[in-house]
């Protein structure tokens, strides 16, 4: 019986039915020419078949419910495959709009927590010769990058690749989940070794006191609680939309080269200027920029090069900016200050860096706050490395891979960004209610591109 | 802002993951001859395209909680029917395995409080030329009753009539929910009367003494608590499984009348001898008998010929009795004395027996008992009087209806049958983690039916 870290119960706390805190992604294939007309309900039936689930798939919490916080897992001896793996079905004229529509309805439901925190979803009657797999996990079981993880090694790049295990019959060693990369992990490390955590904070309230002071003189160096108050920031409910497209991601290179930007910087514009678009549309544009929180990998200070550390800074978005030039200027300003200064940051100082960024917002959720309060920032966007090889499903060939996330009281918008093979990959998730027709940010997000393309003369 | 009546609130309060507490109805319906291939995505844009949403469907709560259970109902200004309103379809070969595996799956899941406490599902893909169309109301907003009533009256016996409005686009006074047979306005009336509650005290306190009494001579006679534990009487988890079949109502009839018998003593005997069946596959079947509660109509003693009154009686299912003759005249007598007790009560008395009878179960959840403490009784079975005439809607055949019910802690599976033209429409609505392959109780209870055209020679 392993007891779960903090890091991992306290998404177990946190949930409710405003808030469910599972992770998802969604996979399109197209079928192979050969396939015949039950090919995914064969492939169904062999997976029902098939009695093998490892962990943490076969791993259910030894009590569903701890006020304090207390949970372990232990093995589900009565588990019931029929209730993880559904197949499910489009209605006519199965368009991407059907089915987005049930890949929201299917990121609002919270799971039973008397089984394994997942479902994974077969979906048939996609036009255009394809399917879909919707997969969710509980936040408590993995995080959004390890899921992705997870997902994709029950890929592979060869398309005559057949009997592919699902993803259920596959250990986590199997799936070579690159655990030196988790942020979460390191979260973990640095709250079990308190010691070093104190002896990282002259570090930590350094860094944030320079920030502090540069933010008086650069109007990109941006700082916590400078967020101005938005509709992205209420009281959620527990309905979700989910949204999703792909991007060329030629052509995003080919504009951050015209720009002397990177790809990351382009899309953090792109962003910004939908969500422009998105919030005069329901004029509700403030006046002050829009602040982001972004996931980011940096080489810590005084390390070998053996490898990056995931930290998070916070970017001027400029979304009060009307000209796209300025805007874009500005937002790659605050992304380069965001970076330098945690590559300046050890290892440990940058997970501390991390926690004093997001722990107030963890806190205010345990404590009951609702999403009135002044935000911290006013959304998180992410982009995330995926797999740069075309991946197959037993000689499917994976045309599209979206990331659907989870939202936090005072947080109603998440955008995730996946890379994919020749693609730039958008997942949209959002509370229903709290943002009306969200879904017309996949539009904005192309008019961006346009405009960014424009900017560049590409 | 109308108040919600305690009998409502109460529904609202005992609510949580383990217990959501929507009644459903699940209709199947034939296409008509001249159907086009878009049939259905006809019906559902034109449902989307009208913005008539009438009383209940457009009302939800001012505070989707409340500790001390005061609740109001408001009209959502923000009405949202894409929420509410869904087109859904069956995997390949859409069989009714397939479509009760989705019913299972709708059934389970909690709705948005933030609006108003239903869903429709249209869906498509049913083998044998058929959709289906699956409702759940929350059980605050209708009691299963007039929930049934309401679904009811959205369709026709005319098969030339067309455009049918939805549901929700009719009021509660078009729908004619006959009120003066719901069992719940009898409570409100009574519980808002305490003085005239008070006064039927003394006849219901008669009234389980002399049950008591004729508990000890008699086999038949049943008293509250006398049930048996069982694996039906345990905590409940989430997640439901949802079992339908339609049997025939001439054949019961026959059997019926040549056993000396009603139609409710035949459904109580093959529910019977399907749950002795089913507990002993589990090694699980008690040596006592297992005792029902069920809701009969009954005539009150001292009025005119006005209408009935629901009452509750507790009937010996005669578990224990191998013999199948045996087992019928014990169940038999079972139900003649429970509706003897009832007919000799005033309506007051009826309403405040059913109370007697229900409020300690309702009790027991609101103070968090879990289902390990004896059970009152071990199952409710209720049988509930549907359309004689075969109906219709837009021209489409309804050639099935079953009711989906609730489920509190300690209380695993509920059995509905609702008759309809020539058919009794079972719908069995289980716990499914407590009760595995809950769905075979189908098959047994082909077999009792089976079995007892066999005892009566028919």
């Amino acid at each position: 019986m392993k007891k779960l870290p903090v890091t991992d119960a306290v998404w177990l706390m946190l949930e409710n039915r405003e808030r469910p805190l599972h992770v998802g992604g969604l996979q399109l294939f197209e079928y192979p020419d050969d396939a015949p007309a039950d090919f995914l309900h064969q492939i169904a039936e062999e997976f029902r078949a098939g009695t093998l689930v490892k962990k943490p798939f076969n791993q259910r919490l030894s009590k569903p419910y701890s006020k304090l916080g207390s949970y372990s897992w232990i093995e589900d001896t009565q588990f019931d495959l029929d209730y993880h793996f559904r197949h499910s079905a489009l209605p006519n004229p199965g368009r991407v709009r059907e089915l987005l529509s049930l890949i929201s309805r299917l990121h609002s439901t919270l799971p039973d927590r008397h089984r394994p925190l997942w479902e994974t979803h077969l979906i048939e009657g996609l036009e255009g010769n394809r399917f879909a797999l919707y997969t969710k996990i509980h936040h408590s079981v993995v995080d959004g990058v390890a899921a992705m993880n997870l997902a994709m090694n029950s890929f592979s790049p060869d398309p005559q690749v057949r009997d592919l295990p699902p993803p259920w019959a596959r250990s986590r060693s199997d799936l070579r989940i690159d655990r030196e990369h988790g942020a979460r992990e390191a979260v973990d490390a640095s709250i079990n070794k308190a010691g070093s955590g104190a002896r990282t904070v002259p570090g930590v309230i350094k860094a944030l006191r320079d920030q502090y002071k540069q933010a008086r003189i650069h109007e990109a160096e941006v700082v916590p609680y400078q967020a101005p108050p938005s509709m992205l920031n209420q009281a959620i409910t527990g309905s979700r939309r989910f949204a999703a497209q792909s991007y060329s991601l030629a052509r995003i290179k080919t504009v951050a080269k015209a720009l002397d930007g990177t790809i990351n910087d382009v899309v953090m514009a792109m962003c910004s200027s939908a969500l422009r678009t998105y919030l005069a549309s329901q004029n509700a544009l403030p006046d002050q920029p829009l602040i982001s929180i972004v996931p980011v990998s940096v080489r810590p200070q005084g390390e070998d090069s053996t490898g990056n550390a995931i930290g998070f800074l916070l970017c001027n978005l400029a979304t009060n900016v009307g000209d796209p030039d300025a805007r874009f200027g500005l937002i790659q300003d605050s992304m380069r200050r965001g970076k330098a200064r945690l590559s300046q940051l050890s290892r440990e100082q940058i997970v501390n860096y991390a926690l004093a960024l997001t722990s107030p917002m963890v806190l205010g959720q345990l404590l009951g706050f609702k999403g009135d309060r002044k935000p911290m920032y006013n959304i998180t966007i992410s982009n995330v490395p995926g797999p740069r090889e075309t991946l197959y499903w037993n000689g499917c060939r994976m045309t599209g891979l979206y990331p659907a996330s989870l939202m936090l009281d005072g947080q109603a918008l998440n955008i995730t960004m996946v890379s994919y093979a020749d693609s730039m990959e958008f997942g949209i998730t959002a509370c229903r209610k709290s943002l009306p027709s969200v879904q017309r940010l996949l539009d904005y997000l192309d008019d961006a591109l346009n405009e960014l393309a424009d900017l560049a003369g590409v």
